[in-house]
């Protein structure tokens, strides 16, 4: 299997999975004000898990660019990837329809924390396959934002219990940190 | 990212709204003629969303056509739009449910001005990066079409509480207005 | 727009229509035998509608394969096409949760036949365009078989209201009449 | 029609199917931890689930891969491998909402081993094109892989109404088998 058609199939499932989510926002019954007030949190997650969808289909493009062959450990770490991504929509339909309750909003970082820590894992298998002296090992380089991002979900999961706006606070914060695209990358491909 | 990647996700996202739209036509409770008369306004917000979103796929391909490079800006630009237009579906079910009662009118216009809005911030970007003699910027010329399409959406949403019927009118107007490709690119590629 | 891209599209379209069906597929409440009962009459509303779309995927590459170019007409032909057949998992689930009544019955015909006509005015265009010697013109010839399905159609409606499986049966040999590929094109194709 | 075409189409279903399953975990009624345990078996069956639609992707692409050309039949024959595949999110669905009762256990091993019958028919249809002679003949061999597993699937249906916990261990079993891409092909590409 070639980068390409592995990366045409992740395209595919995340194009499908940034559109399904709108599926999760339930038609408001009435046609008053008030009837639309219930779907504004549900709206706000949907925004938020959009962002995240497009982080992912952006900085995945990025990676597969560096990457020369595909091995069984490596499809199998990138269809590890997808599952956990296929539970955004799942996780933000419930976290919008209980207007950020704590425990949605705790599930929602534990989902967005596991498909960091699988795009981690398809990232080192990719790295180790190719040698450490390849381009991508030395764009991803000590991986710092990963890194953060990991600790910042991880603190943001408990948190939730606390006072959830503080984790959704987090989770916005990490969505901005990804916006822009990977510039390690990007630099690397320059030179 | 290449121009032909950003089309093709493009592609898949809108071919999915363009067919998940379908399950928001909900199966009538019954099997006599009274049963199927509800869904009759669903069907024509349907049809009316349809063209809308066909519209927006042959114009977005006429776009990129001419589209040489995708900056960070464009990627996010592009899925900006799309998040407008993934709206469209959700947007489509609550008026046609309603019987374009004037609030979900008024919302139906909010989202095709705003997804408008985003087509034109994406137009502006790519020339932008292209500079002011690209054949983008000179098929676009003014944008009187874009101008007059933004405006007719701002008449449009007030008046939905005057009279449904007549944002209806124009929301029909508006897609017969661009349901024949965009000439002038056409004919600047021709020439 | 090229005629891949466009096939691209209706491609990714008719994937997804296909796919989307098994939604109207609804979960039985038990775990009884009696309560799987129910759904076997979706269940092979299902399996016609499945090869209703896979013959209009097969016979729609055919003739797309033949075509040179696509006008701004044939792009709006190909969407009314996917128009009707994005109506199909809708109206199967219609039939199949109805036990076949008429009513359901009758529609599901209307929806095939105009599907069949939207085939048979993009069919036209394309043969329009490309001039009466051209290589589908000549693989499509009277196209006896288009207008024997048309026919059936026509028929089987009506009859709905008089013996619903009398028009179940017209709708399954019409899709034995197509479940081979077309073997006019196929055998221009070698020659 | 070419391999190629009819694997993106396959590709498309399969990415489609392998997303929607999504669709069937029902946001749970509640924000408490007890409002979440009945989705735990959902979520078991949905990973299940996931991890075979992965195999059968991998493994289809393996054999389109030592595909020259395709025929009406294998064209057909496709379809059918497609059409038990999508029947799974609907059989995952029923499973999983009902705690892994008996006969929704039996009805998940009838449609894996009518998917498994369906793989075996387009593989022999395939290796019947080529003549013993091919490479994909080769690769399979006698296929003890493929008999095993429809051996144990039929083992696996009656035992849903003994124990269904033993039903569901031969799945699992079973998924485990093929979770290894197919080394048989693959050592044949090599050489």
């Amino acid at each position: 299997m070639t980068p390409g058609r592995m990366e045409a199939f992740s395209d595919g499932v995340l194009a499908i999975l940034i559109t399904i989510m709108v599926l999760e926002l339930k038609t408001p019954h009435g046609t008053t004000m008030s009837a639309l007030s219930p779907i504004f949190p549900a709206l706000l997650t949907y925004v938020l898990s959009f962002i995240y969808l497009g982080i992912y289909w952006n900085n995945h493009h990025h990676m597969l660019h560096l990457t020369k062959r595909v091995t069984g450990g490596i499809l199998w770490a990138n269809l590890h990837l997808l599952f956990w991504l296929s539970l955004v929509p799942f996780i933000t339909g419930w976290m919008g329809e209980n207007h950020f309750a704590p425990l949605p909003t705790a599930a929602y970082g534990v989902v967005l924390l596991l498909a960091g820590v699988a795009y981690v894992i398809l990232q080192a298998l990719i790295i180790r396959d190719q040698g450490p002296g390849s381009p991508l090992a030395a764009a991803v380089g000590r991986d710092l934002k990963g890194k953060l991002s990991a600790a910042l979900y991880a603190i943001a999961i408990p948190l939730a219990f606390a006072g959830h706006f503080l984790s959704q606070g987090i989770y916005v914060l990490v969505a901005l940190l990804w916006l822009i695209p990977d510039r390690r990358i990007e630099a690397h491909l320059k030179s």
